[in-house]
């Protein structure tokens, strides 16, 4: 009888799984590590879903989410043929590397066909993505403030390839925060012969968006989630807008019926509710704000930031410390063990009152050491 | 600005979706098409679900399902490391592929690592989800009368490789109903040299299940789903049992917070009200042998279901022609364009009513004829 590794493929036996971030039992923690939204999703969608659970949950759903692909299209002035629903965002982008991307075996080496380029720091899931794909990573800094490299050092770029089979860029960024300006994206889709996806899942933080990029060019999409700022993680609906062809490359390779129904009746109620919701950015744009100046006055260096999170660098202590004498003090924040981030935390924009609890905590942290060190 | 449709793999321009039943909109349908189960959920899950209609929302769910894990290990007295769940069983069937099968372009070619095997007919996704991946279709036909071939007989069948890298058995079959004796099953399986996946999707309808031989061999696995017998077809719920190392393999390719938190929460009501649904099944299965007996007086061949639909052979018209006569009276079952059933209609098991109402349906297109042939 052969062993059961034996039976795995060897790219999947070597693959290391995508670490997401803790999601602890502990009650009174104060959770500013996933970047979760702190309100929650609005009384008529939560009250939408309560109608529906009912006896249609023995009924398969709407297999190709169409009601919420139309809404999705009048939304965003489109067709419903230019936008793909899927599983989260996550499953939209790893969707598009399996169908714009070839694997390495199937190219020969260094065939620009197998590559899916990214910028990095940039969402952590890209590589893994690649890898379970059998495709080329191939990460190209961001300039060390984070900003996006100008076109013409891009150009100069020996790294950076312009024909990537697929290239991903989370805008605003995550784990920094920055936002790109669409000029800038718009001269770096222009340039680009593969495809391009705007991974803009914190965008409704930001003060711009990318979306008409993936209607003015046939080769650009752009990927939406009701997770962050819509508050629907837990029933995950993404999105992709962008040009038919591409979106039904996406449609033949996903599962038959890959969008739960009640997150479809999640999402359709959350679009008829906007109002709420835009509230709620306002209100953790102000908390931002507030946060920035506070952590600021501490002594941190806090980026600027176009999401609901901030990229923080800490005073007196390595980051990582931080992240463990903050846990001391139920305050759950994120630490990213790469290279370009190790220096920095990551601080998800929660409510005023969680932003006071973190700053005092940081205060009781700094203070602490003060007296001690005299 | 190169073409869209040049950007997307040559493999997925190919490929052809798989065609999910259809879930028409007309009112007063008697829906026998998609083989949903035609009882509700129990009353105590949908408080559950309704229950968990919160704030929590906002939050993600846990991403390995870990309590849903934990009972399913117990339930089957087995761990959670032996039990993976799935965006519904068709995730989990999908990422079996993409485990445990290398492309084509990995391997030489006629390499059985590169192999899905299964028995034709049977569930039509086997075929899609090989062509997605880029690997080898190898379908084997059934007997005639839809047995599994006998152990001598595959032997001897050339077309049958006991090294594949994937045979995927649906058991109890689909579209025929049919079950497969479990030692017959353990016969197979004990021959094969790669990995067996028992898709048991009907199996709660049925007179035994093989869940044992996924304890007894480190290289069988065995799918499950809440779709049809637990009537949450809505909310994508599915799972494996088996070695850890192979559930290990498709922890590693999975989206990483894959499953609805409102599914995990609806999986796990379900399981503690399991008396529900056993009811159900019992109900199910005397419908399902009283609708077998008038449709034979009808002149219709009935074949032996072991699951909650009816593969039958019709007297009179084609098959084809009962599917638009028997939709002209409000009352859709399913007809699947492939050789081996071309001949054949897929009814599903209903309610008592609903199966009255197929018979009358029946009784009276039948009798039209004769009375227009006098």
């Amino acid at each position: 009888m052969p062993s059961p590794t034996s039976l795995i493929r060897p790219l999947v036996r070597r693959l290391e799984a995508y670490v997401p971030g803790e999601q602890p039992k502990i009650s009174a923690l104060v959770k500013l590590n996933t970047n979760e939204n702190p309100y929650p999703p609005s009384p008529k969608v939560l009250a939408a879903v309560r109608r529906a659970v009912d006896g249609r949950l023995r009924l398969y759903p709407n297999p190709t989410s169409q009601p919420l692909r139309e809404r999705l299209a009048r939304l965003h002035g489109t067709t419903p043929a230019h936008v793909f629903v899927g599983n989260g965002s996550d499953e939209c982008l790893a969707l598009a590397v399996r169908a714009f991307v070839e694997p390495i075996a199937a190219v020969p080496s260094d065939d620009p066909r197998s590559l899916v380029q990214y910028f990095t720091p940039s969402y952590s899931l890209y590589p893994v993505l690649t890898d379970a794909h059998g495709a080329r990573r191939n990460p190209v800094p961001l300039a060390a403030d984070f900003t996006l490299p100008a076109r013409a050092a891009l150009r100069q770029d020996r790294r950076w390839r312009v024909n990537a089979a697929l290239t991903l860029v989370t805008s605003p960024n995550a784990p920094s925060g920055r936002g790109y300006p669409t000029a800038e994206l718009d001269a770096l889709c222009r340039a680009q012969r593969g495809v391009v996806l705007l991974d803009e899942a914190y965008v409704e933080f930001a003060a711009d968006n990318a979306m008409r990029l993936a209607r003015k060019y046939p080769h650009v999409l752009v990927a939406r989630t009701f997770s962050k700022a819509y508050s629907l993680c837990f029933q995950r609906v993404g999105y992709v807008v962008g040009h038919p062809a591409l979106i039904g490359a996406l449609d033949r390779l996903r599962d038959s019926y890959n969008v739960n129904g009640l997150g479809q009746v999640a999402a359709l109620a959350t679009l008829a509710d906007r109002a709420y919701y835009r509230r709620n950015f306002r209100r953790i744009i102000r908390t931002r704000e507030a946060l920035t100046r506070d952590l600021t006055a501490l002594g941190f260096t806090v980026l600027p930031s176009q999401t609901n999170f901030l990229l923080v660098h800490p005073p007196r202590y390595p980051a990582r410390d931080w992240l463990a004498r903050l846990r001391r003090r139920k305050i759950l924040v994120r630490w990213l063990d790469a290279p370009e981030v190790r220096r920095y935390l990551r601080i998800t924009v929660g409510t005023d009152a969680e932003a006071r609890a973190l700053v005092r905590a940081v205060g009781a942290e700094l203070h602490r050491t003060t007296t001690r060190d005299r």
